[in-house]
């Protein structure tokens, strides 16, 4: 039996089809700006976001980077969530190399930043303050359960950052999914912000690249930052193509997953160890009772048995995260939810 | 009528013994070490906290953030207060120039972070993480009120630090305020703590400087990221002279300070349009209730015709915050107390 | 006619069979180490250089950069050449991101820096300066005529350096012409080096990709510097695939990139409107006599249209820098000798 | 006998007018420019040099580390002496703190950095590169023995540089010995450039101090940057109070430091086993002849055994460096010389 990982979204493989265009790629040297087919990579992502301009990056974490260093210069400040991917999960990235201080405000249940604190976080000119220069938002919010951020608050959010000459980012990593859940376009997801930075790996399945979309003039400067980091790649178009196949292809079947979210988490139900926590997009967040013997650690090894991925989220005590991607249709839900019973029975 | 000033313990002019102190200093090129003043100076501040060794420095912001390069090297993190001096009031500088991450938690109306809090800030050993390298404290806290953190409190939080060699530093600005509350000795509030910092300004009442005690060690690192800031000065021991004096004549009188904060604060019970908030140490916080029709600057400007400096308290409309002073006697107090009853009649 | 770039031999296409690798190699999440061609190709690296391991990472910019982050804390120094790639063509990422001091002394004509410089410029223990840790080499030496450094000068420096408790890093970007040029294995080039970068596009053909290899303690520490420049990637087996192609298959091939460098080199002589600087490797300098009325700008035009690029090197008037790779053959030196002598008659 | 210390300017005790003008100083808090002295110092600085403002900082190696911080942002690049001060003696601080690339150019045995050097020096605009800012020097250059920049080479550099959009700052830390030098005033050693630092310790013998000097807009940003290096100071004007008496006595009697060590240098030719280097300013260089069994260190202990604090030359064996101030007058000279040959005997 093949292995269900439902680890994370990040664990999809190519594509039969983006094997064969990475393959067949027409490539240059991109730090020449010489590669055809990451030149068209990038015009795709900024006419699908409605931006001037695209840059290729290597992984959300570096596209997120190069956004901060070109927004936010040395002692500026950034406003974004306790829970944002930003703060958790990229080794301080901002503040190590960038000399950026994070100024974090709860992240709510539905994965917003209230604007009352985001206001109360923005600093006044004084010699004691770092300046306020960004606000970045993550859309979907992975660590509040893949919740998506919807364009009229995102819009709210951007309208109260430009009248205060602040800077919109976000971190769009999932913003597909988000797309798919509202049933809309991913320029209309923008909404007026200032960059973006989205994955061609996870749901959109390619194995390497993230993309930074803005203005002409803040890409012009994101590609020095890029340059900065080592991100610069000679021909790139190898990743480029997989990554246009992605886009041509995968954000309508997104949907998908969160419907394969959404029948295993109704499953879950059927097996009353477990505790559902919460089922957005393509996330599932699941609890294992306290009356079962059976440690979180235990669960995860025995399922394991079984081929089947799935790790005790960290951080958080007999708590579970399963994310649905291309590689797991109802049929593999199925097997999961049987694996499950088997190894609580 | 002589100017009263509240707006903090920082206006405080130094004494004629101070001045006197400071023209008959022997002094010394401190960049060679050869100053005698400054080299008293850091030994008795050694002594008096219990550390191997002690440094002259400019500013408590100083202190602070040599003690933070001294212990966390670039791409790590610290644990602080959400309304700490220094993420609040430092411009930024361990991120800025540092490369340090804060990671705030909430600091609790008693100036304390709860232990579980902090627990669940640190950071395991993974890839995606800074590394956890201290715990800041600040003693007193300022921004909740000036209220003192107990020898006990401390010794827990440090307990809990070395356990998962982490390093804890006290912002201890004002850590003689909190001396004279609990009735003990500095030493018993550095508690075990690797390295503090208190200002020879502020109730002390020396002109200039704070200074970092710790070990050996970390000292002679310390002093590294002194000269690396342009803090190294040549014939500092005419600051230091000051700084004896205080040392000598200060601490043992800072209670009336304590006390006339506590006296103005029982008489706010006699104007219905003030209401008392919190009175910690040689700190009162007030508001101007609603009903009132003048604005908290309107206040502040009426008070200043009678010669009274003190400020509506930034970030919060309606609230102000009096700093008790050894250039405050209760006569003055009475003073402020009657000029407000008029300015409010 | 095709187009023959002899403008760097980072304008390589990748070879049928290196795209073929890429369309079928098994890949994985290598964020969490489970990609099997990465590993493979990280090994084979690794024992290449005789070392412990290795480490991919996206140019060799990011790999340098990787090296002195792990390497030299916030506020050390490294010793480097005032003509090395580090220094003039990394955008200054040492000191931007890593707060490194670049302490440059000059290259010699032969690449090298001299030991009696190095010694110089070692700093003592003293308040005054930043400490030393790093002395770093190239090879070849781009700028000054792809000169390669032998065995023999590598162990000196290393055998100077770890006397005095400093690392040793190479930017072996072009390592494998070095190799080649002195009938050495690339081991032998490390000669006790703490730290290699090579680039498996260059030379070697991969369209992206460099590795960094060292102990495995040094990667260990590298693999979280690199994350923290947004460096990991997800199924990066598929550039990892071109990587081991290339590295099976074109080291042993270079002599002849050497082999045309010198043939063209030696045709220059029959064009005397062109006087040859140097040809080192697969590097050849020429200059365009002052008695040509043509502007280097007009020369490089003219043999555009021809569709051969050779550009004018950067900060140098009239002169030239022809790089040779595999897709140069002799025929096509043949071609561009007779396409110069036909723009100059 | 009194101790004859010829090691640096930087020992220079107090006078005591500076000591009675620091006891009597009005004083207020600087952090919210409310102390007179202060700002009377910084008023009188900015008019001695032609500016719009100053500010007070601890060190020369403060305000130079504050003029780079506010002219040249994260990732930017400084070119400067490879004999400066800034590069050789403030550990490195521009590039572990401020993320700025120090470029350095040969300084030449005049104190110069030759435009032509400069010029090849200045970035141009590409990816690879960090953007040049500023170009820092030094006058009186310390390390090539104290030699005086003129008015007309100033005016050079700062020509070249702002047709480049470069800024100009001058490490001025001993300018007033270079006025004294040229017969000219501080505002013409200024010549156009954006900022400069003085000192007041040294040659003009306050205890501590130096001032940076420069527009209104500039000093404004400087102060933040002071702030964010714990610089900021409270009751400052007793260091001021120093300063002003410092500027209105000192500069007039610097010649006479100049005179007595062309005085030493002349009486240098009665000791053969000493050969004189150079002269400049307030600055001697001499050797020990090799034909002297003495090694310098004993050379110096046996000076010391008299009372004379003259150190080798770090770096330069059997080198030494006398620093000429107000406390050395033509006695002690005459005592010195005899000391020395007696040593020598």
């Amino acid at each position: 039996m093949e292995t269900i990982d439902l680890r994370s979204d990040t664990v999809t493989q190519p594509s039969a089809a983006m094997r064969q265009a990475m393959a067949e790629a027409a490539v240059g040297d991109d730090v020449y700006g010489e590669d055809p087919t990451v030149n068209q990579l990038q015009q795709r992502a900024a006419e699908l976001f409605g931006q001037e301009a695209a840059l290729l990056v290597t992984s959300g974490t570096q596209g997120n980077l190069v956004a901060m260093l070109t927004h936010a210069p040395r002692g500026s400040e950034v406003i974004l969530g306790d829970k944002s991917h930003i703060f958790l999960y990229e080794q301080g990235g901002i503040a190590a190399l960038g000399g950026i201080m994070p100024h974090t405000i709860t992240v709510q249940q539905d994965g917003t930043l209230r604007l009352d604190d985001i206001e109360a976080a923005v600093r006044g000119d004084n010699v004691h303050f770092p300046r306020t220069r960004v606000i970045a938002l993550e859309n979907t919010q992975g660590t509040v359960g893949g919740v998506p951020l919807s364009p009229d608050y995102v819009a709210r959010v951007v309208h109260f950052a430009h009248a205060r000459g602040l800077k919109v980012h976000i971190d769009g990593a999932r913003i597909f999914n988000a797309a798919a859940h509202y049933g809309v376009t991913p320029a209309a997801l923008m909404a007026g912000a200032d960059s973006l930075t989205f994955c061609l790996s996870k749901g959109l399945g390619a194995p390497v690249g993230s993309v930074l979309v803005g203005s002409r003039q803040f890409i012009d400067e994101a590609r020095r930052m890029r340059k900065l980091l080592g991100g610069g790649m000679r021909q790139a178009g190898i990743l480029a193509a997989a990554g246009l196949t992605a886009l041509e292809s995968m954000p309508q079947r997104l949907q998908q997953d969160h419907d394969n979210a959404a029948y295993f988490a109704a499953r879950l139900a059927e097996i009353p160890q477990l505790r559902l926590l919460s089922c957005h997009t393509n996330f599932v967040f699941f609890a294992l009772e306290e009356s079962v013997a059976l440690s979180a650690e235990e669960f995860s090894a025995r399922l394991q048995r079984s081929n089947i991925l799935l790790q005790p989220y960290h951080g958080a005590a007999r708590r579970f995260r399963a994310v649905f991607h291309c590689w797991i249709d109802q049929t593999r839900v199925d097997q999961v939810v049987a694996a499950m019973q088997n190894v609580l029975a």
